[in-house]
């Protein structure tokens, strides 16, 4: 019955969203968030036909200007004919999964546009803040031909951090009047940006904020080979500074590649996606409803018959 | 050489803290927390040698007066005889661990009492707040011989929740004046107790704390069997009211064995914690650094061999 069966399904959804079909891109998507049976069939098809595409992160407090930024970029790239995707990861919001496409109110200029796939991804809690379903996320996008995919994260806590490791590239968005929040985000935000946006520019304060993000940057950042991490001043309503983004960007794509940083980058990436992917396939085994693996180790321990160390030593041998 | 197989020395250790050497208790809880080799060895000497103690959780926001509760209660279990086991696990500090028995300055009156065992432990900041260490770290102290083990927590967040899994009896301290935190903690909280304490009776606003209180769990206590959540107010300065919170705990182990929730309370516990041992052995194993399982699974996906949830599979099968 080749109509019910999935991996034909979703070769066929794959073969639409490298069409061009936008639906099909927004069908894979929310079957990754579905299911992770799902995923693994989306995963066989997508991941041989992904690796072009320039992932680049976003971050930055509330009230920079993210969302204006992105729509910004997109834009830019736009400009150039690349198609683009934009996955939005909102860790304060659990209810922005499953949204539609075009559904953030800042990118309706790109909503009509065939060669813009903007997509929000629920959190759903983890640790780190962003989602599980991301990088498989990315893959579809990268295999449905997007030239780049933008990530876009609120900064809060921990997901700058996170973002890098995500992203070959990662953009780190400040505003004027937000000196505080460059102190207060520590050495970590400057490791982890390799371009630094002041977004906002026409506003007060705009040259004290990047004076303040220099000397930061000089403090905390160590040299990363040959990169030199740039500021860029942008106002993303008038579209100012956005084609010197877009230099930057293309320089950093040419650095990390001839400095080989991009393929520890990728490794580093996908080491971190097949553990979490393994922590949550142990998972699945030990709670199976047939096998009840894990509740049969509670026995033996209950029983006497075992230490928790123990059990837990044979539960992972016995998958 | 029996005098460097880990067995041989571990067993000769949990042979002293069971014949009433502190020391040796301690000793074994900072083995625990060393290493995952020494915790499993550990577990096979002191597994077979626990489950007779009973558990009770202390939790409460900062400023309740939990630590001199504690030490009353502490004081209370004493005069029955009873060796006691005291295990301070404080997520808001990633420092306490390693600290020695008897560091904490409220519990100095036991310090120099042979029959109280009292431990910091940290909690390296795992999701929960809850130290990895401190369900074996409760076995240790019950196979020495601790009738009664009191696991005492900073009631933040999280951890109200977390306390319920370890413990067989959940004790909720409050005081007068914290009306808004009853409310803060939402129902969580009032699912969580077994039994509510309003310390500090002798303060200005205890009637009303108790009346809120039994409003709140009027509102949000689902009904547990038989077991009608009590209500005991004490000053735990002067050892007020603490007979009662006894009496209370005693009553409450009866209803615990006799409804069957006891045994459902302990699997639960038991499950959580093989789930959590098997997840520290997955990362353990894929990071061997002869093995270099995740390594070599990400050779393969990096040179197209496979796709990243196919070689988390075949990861999880091949361990």
């Amino acid at each position: 019955m080749p109509v019910t069966d999935p991996h034909s399904l979703v070769r066929d959804m794959v073969d639409r969203a490298r069409a061009g079909e936008v639906r099909a891109v927004a069908r894979l998507i929310s079957m990754i968030e579905d299911s992770v049976p799902n995923a693994r069939v989306i995963d066989m098809a997508v991941s041989p036909l992904a690796g072009a595409a320039r992932v680049v992160g976003l971050t930055g407090a509330p009230g920079v200007g993210k969302s204006t930024f992105t729509a910004a970029l997109i834009t830019a790239l736009r400009t150039r004919g690349d198609r683009v995707g934009v996955l939005a990861v909102d860790p304060t919001s659990p209810f922005s999964g499953g949204a539609l496409l075009g559904d953030r109110i800042r990118m309706q200029d790109h909503a009509k546009d065939k060669g813009v796939y903007i997509r929000s991804l629920a959190t759903r809690g983890q640790l780190g803040g962003l989602s599980a379903a991301t990088p498989l996320a990315t893959r579809v996008l990268d295999a449905a031909g997007c030239r780049s995919v933008l990530i876009e994260t609120v900064g809060v806590g921990q997901s700058e951090v996170d973002i890098s490791v995500l992203a070959d590239t990662t953009v780190v968005i400040l505003a004027p009047g937000m000196g505080d929040s460059i102190q207060a985000s520590k050495a970590g935000l400057m490791e982890t940006g390799d371009i630094f946006v002041v977004n906002k520019a026409d506003r007060e304060g705009a040259a004290t904020t990047r004076r303040e993000l220099r000397a930061a940057l000089a403090r905390s950042a160590r040299p990363q080979g040959s990169w030199q991490k740039p500021i860029v001043m942008t106002t993303a309503t008038t579209g100012e500074g956005l084609s010197e983004v877009l230099g930057h960007l293309e320089a950093h794509a040419v650095n990390l590649e001839e400095s080989g940083e991009l393929e520890l980058r990728r490794r580093n990436r996908m080491m971190r996606e097949i553990e979490a992917l393994a922590v949550a396939e142990l998972h699945d085994r030990i709670f199976d409803p047939i096998d009840r693996k894990l509740e049969r180790a509670v026995d033996r321990v209950m029983r006497g018959h075992a230490d928790p160390h123990g059990a837990a030593t044979a539960l992972i041998e016995g998958l």
